[in-house]
């Protein structure tokens, strides 16, 4: 065993440090894109042995994979297969530090999984409203390194909004206490912010102050029937007009998405006949049942006197809610049903969506007829997964080996092209790590490199990763 | 006229550089705690001047002060008294770029006041929400570099939470364009948020992309009498419980601050009795003026019964509310006809504050007897101006020479450990560096130099300010 091995094992004891054949579930991604081989696995139990496991590696030169719930997208948190890089999960700090009912606000160690935060909350009579899909095993941490969206954003933000305060070893060992209860402080860089979602490339977040928001007394949900995006647009501008921040979401599927999911998952009740777009709209309300029912009756009225809607439901009870959304939240799971498919997660200015898609689609269908676009998503943040999938008569893993490059480069060239961005909410990891090198404007990509260069300047914090 | 002098008359023209004896306006700030000498003050009129300003100053080794509308209130924005900074004025760059309706989102020039903000928005039918009582001269620019707060932070936080992108002139000279309508965008480290905030110190903001957001339709205001602070934080969390996001605004005066404005402004009609402390509340309702209404009175009515307001009184119409802003935003109008004191813009956890402030109240009480707490400011967010008045048989004079550095010592002590911040909204420029050198977390404090080394090599923007 190395030197570094024995130190680690010294201060962490037998629990804190794994080494061996059996690190598979630390070492290859969520997606099995990427299969890594790790130097060990780093368990330490608390912020000073972090920082401790920190300080260890900086003095023999050893980089560092910080570990979360290991549910990324993007690669980003898995070792190389060099057997060189030392992940540091923090699945051992699993503390809930503080609930603090006045303030609105809880303070939590990073290896907490996310529903563990949400349940926190809930005891406390209030919503930490992040939620995504992989809550169930993805840890506070993780969601902060990647500044995690979900579908709760229109209202409430990304990770990033919904912080107050970190807790940081920084890339040469050191502890910064930046936990904080405060919404307004302005006292110099905005350090919190720098760190969220620079994915364990500038140091290792170990807690968090969260914010924390009433429980609304009502949450409703319905489904509205567009003819085109246009009209799911005009439906976002009057839904925020007259419900204001009450909106809480506004999930838009395409018409193939719909279908994929009559085709792979029949047992699933669509309630709207087939329709060029289906819009998911969630209410909650600070009132009552019956006021977010009027609310709601009297917007979608509006819209189909309006024109931009053509049919919807209302939820008639909690269980039919839950449906919607489960319609919802199957597209991702009919299409691994259907095989191999190329994803884009990516955000354009909402008023310039409607144009992308229509471009896109039909640069698309020209370019491979009998291609199908998966196209859903958070139209409400300007938010689409616009998915590709095979042609059926073409085999998906045939698909991707012959056009995944091609099509990736059409979508991303017109998506930056309309001020988009390339990576939403999955962050950039090693999947578009070359992407952004190529695309992301250069000015800005001299100033992150000085920056990771002023704060880990030996370049031991999840190197390949982003930069 | 110096080699650089000559320069920038032949890029800048007549209008765009001003030397002589006649530039008190840009050299002595808006307190008049700070008079400055200018070498001279430049006043580029697009981004690309910008630009060149500041590569001619980066070869000459000049310092650079940027200024927006030179309201700021810490001496952040006006020259030292050596006759060598070059004061950057962004006051003809007022160019409204765009306003995107459907993202809800406009795009302006740095030097555009906040109030033609307001009313670019308000003229689409959408609101910018950002207000505070410099709107009418301090600018987009000046707002984002201190990250201003003002009165609808509560529901719509600081200018940070407020902006999509940034284009920024770098500390080299090189134009970041970071402009941006994206609501959700995970390429890379945040350096929006890095330059918000930094006051100048890494380069200067030309330009901003600020969200937008529906208008209300009605506008609600109460005052309410609370019988202490602990009744007030009930209130407030009442509040946030029933009217939810709608409530924009929750404000605190204490006994002190109304009784100073009944002395020294005796023809504003206070409609509640003298009270411990007395709340004012904003409603935003996306409905109607009878559901705001009715919304407000189960409101005070349920806080009537809960112990926690004692008497309160709801507006009529637009005037009375109108008037009761008016009341509060006196109170700073009436201090300063009292004469001179000493100001503290802190915030806290909101559960820390009763505590706070009952500690702090009594200190000073036996610290100097007759001295006066003037105690007002934003609850809903933490925030405090905790301002302490001479006793009124002391010339406020004396006072201040006599006592401001220890009742700063005492009240900066008592924020800090009870985890609050020492410069809420206001920032640090030259007034509150030391006390920010000597306070902030060394590890926060080592990185924030780390980075200004990184992006400012020759320490040339905004030296002395911050850090």
């Amino acid at each position: 065993m190395s030197t570094l091995l024995q130190a680690l094992r010294a201060r962490l004891g037998e629990a804190g440090l794994l080494m061996g054949d059996d690190l598979g579930a630390y070492e290859n991604d969520w997606r099995k894109r990427y299969r890594g081989r790790a130097l060990a696995v780093a368990r330490p139990a608390c912020t000073e042995e972090v920082a401790h496991v920190v300080r260890l590696c900086h003095a023999h030169g050893v980089p560092i994979v910080p570990q979360g719930g290991n549910t990324g997208l993007v690669g980003g948190s898995t070792p190389d297969d060099s057997g060189q890089q030392l992940v540091l999960s923090l699945s051992r700090m699993k503390r809930m530090r503080d609930i603090d009912v006045a303030n609105a606000s809880l303070t939590a160690e990073a290896g907490c999984v996310l529903a563990e935060v949400q349940a926190a909350a809930a005891g406390a009579g209030l919503l930490f409203p992040l939620s995504l899909a992989a809550e169930g095993s993805c840890t506070l941490g993780g969601n902060l390194a990647s500044n995690a969206g979900g579908t709760q954003v229109l209202r409430y933000g990304n990770a990033r909004e919904l912080c107050l305060g970190l807790e940081v070893v920084t890339a040469t060992g050191e502890v910064w206490n930046g936990l904080s209860g405060l919404r307004k402080d302005n006292t110099g860089y905005d350090l919190r912010d720098l760190f969220i979602g620079s994915e364990g490339t500038l140091g290792i977040i170990t807690a968090a102050t969260m914010k924390l928001y009433p429980q609304p007394r009502e949450r409703l949900t319905a489904l509205a029937a567009c003819a085109s995006l246009d009209a799911a647009v005009a439906l976002l501008a009057l839904a925020r007009r007259r419900a204001g921040d009450a909106l809480t979401g506004f999930e838009v599927m395409n018409h193939a998405s719909l279908a994929l999911v009559a085709r792979e998952l029949p047992q699933l009740a669509q309630p709207l006949g087939p329709a060029a777009w289906t819009v998911l709209l969630e209410l909650s309300d600070a009132e009552s049942a019956e006021h977010a029912r009027g609310v709601f009756e009297g917007l979608l009225e509006a819209a189909v006197e309006h024109g931009c809607v053509d049919d919807a439901a209302i939820a008639q009870n909690l269980q039919q809610a839950k449906a919607f959304w489960h319609l919802r939240e199957s597209i991702p799971l009919a299409q691994a049903q259907a095989g191999l498919n190329i994803k884009h997660d990516i955000s354009l200015p909402v008023s310039a969506i409607p144009a992308f898609v229509a471009e896109m689609d039909a640069r698309l269908a020209a370019y491979l007829p009998g291609i199908e676009v998966i196209d859903f998503g958070h139209l409400g943040d300007g938010n689409l997964h616009y998915n590709v999938q095979a042609p059926r008569d073409v085999a998906p893993g045939e698909f991707l080996a012959a056009h995944e490059a091609a099509i990736n480069e059409q979508v991303y060239d017109a998506v930056v092209r309309r001020g988009g961005s390339i990576s939403a909410e999955h962050g950039i990891g090693r999947l578009k790590r070359d992407e952004l090198a190529a695309r992301k404007d250069p000015v800005a990509l001299q100033l992150m490199r000085q920056i990771k260069k002023a704060l880990d300047p030996q370049g031991l914090m999840n190197p390949g990763r982003l930069l």
